[in-house]
């Protein structure tokens, strides 16, 4: 079990007012976050590929088809790391040097583990399911024995996590304030907008209430 | 120069229908992201963070104060991977299986080179600051000698380039589609909203070109 109140060194955040290892805070970036950004070492290369992620208490989980490279053969154990970012905010002020964005970020570091007892891979394959949609697995088709076996499933031990934002207005020089120029924030604002049917749809089948929430609670 | 014609091995999608190597595409994906996710190896762990980056032609640049542990000491010549992911809508399904998301995504390989030269480095300055903002770097106040030497600017040298994306309704199994299930994709939008001017801006401060271009550019 990964202790939140000590990060492993490599952890640590460089600028120090922007790193908070607070596991509500983690937890909070990870909830509302809909893809991760994994880096496995492949190749002795570093690879980030985006991924749909969930996470259920201290545990990460990722999936994919078998037939896909890091689902097929994870090294057990191979370190991994797994970025979750939220952008807020362009950040415009009065020089160059100061533009920034916003933003709430999540790093945590790891090891794979591929996940075969069907217990936990059922209980992971709802969370996925239901991360961008809460519900959406008490609504759907059950899943089948076929497809259980064609999906893999990979935990993410966690070793250490942290989170570091930003927020608030730019932060000019002090001489700078008395430019005639504007600075602000420019909020990225990300919503969910009004769901398009499949033409398949047949007719009088009513959107769903795991739809109709995440549209609500995107707003 | 990287040949966009010969993709490397590692650049490969193993999803086939999914893969592009088509540089137009990989540079329409990269122009309109905001942020990438830079992987990079230390302690032999893969670590994944998310930075402002922008293009030139074939290079890729990435920035930060000085003080930052990767740009103060950059591995000359370390591989490095730059993963922008644009996403669009979440795909939803008659079956848990063949829920999905449709996006954008490109992955670049390649090696990191610390940019010394002063006309690579303020030409690489200006990219960084307008692709957010097209047009801000002529409008805010000139970057002076202390700031210029206090920021670090590395160029990615590309290897190897891969778009990957997702578009469309669900797919969804043949016997599904009778089933009185909704399906279809809702869309992911993100816009940007109303800028929100610094408080501490003087009287009669207009809103900039390049804001004002932005913002309607994002509707």
């Amino acid at each position: 079990m990964y202790d939140w109140n000590q990060p492993e060194p490599h952890a640590r955040v460089r600028v120090r007012n922007r790193a908070d290892y607070d596991h509500e805070t983690i937890f909070s970036i990870l909830d509302q976050g809909l893809v991760a950004h994994v880096g496995l070492i492949m190749d002795q290369r570093p690879m980030v590929i985006p991924m749909i992620y969930a996470r259920i208490d201290d545990n990460l989980y990722i999936h994919g088809a078998k037939a896909t490279r890091i689902i097929k053969k994870p090294d057990v154990d191979a370190p991994a790391c797994l970025t979750v970012t939220l952008v807020d905010d362009i950040v415009v002020a009065r020089s160059a040097f100061h533009h920034s964005m916003n933003y709430r970020s999540a790093v945590i570091h790891g090891r794979v583990r591929p996940v075969n007892s069907r217990s936990e891979k059922e209980q992971a394959l709802i969370a996925l399911t239901n991360h961008a949609l809460p519900g959406r697995w008490d609504e759907v088709r059950s899943m089948n024995n076929k497809e259980f076996r064609a999906t893999g499933v990979l935990a993410l031990e966690i070793e250490s996590a942290s989170a570091k934002s930003r927020s608030g207005p730019p932060i000019d020089d002090d001489d700078d304030y008395a430019l005639p120029l504007w600075a602000g924030r420019i909020p990225i604002q990300s919503t969910l907008g009004s769901p398009i049917a499949d033409e398949m749809l047949g007719d009088g089948v009513s959107l769903p209430d795991s739809v109709q929430a995440a549209i609500a609670g995107s707003k």
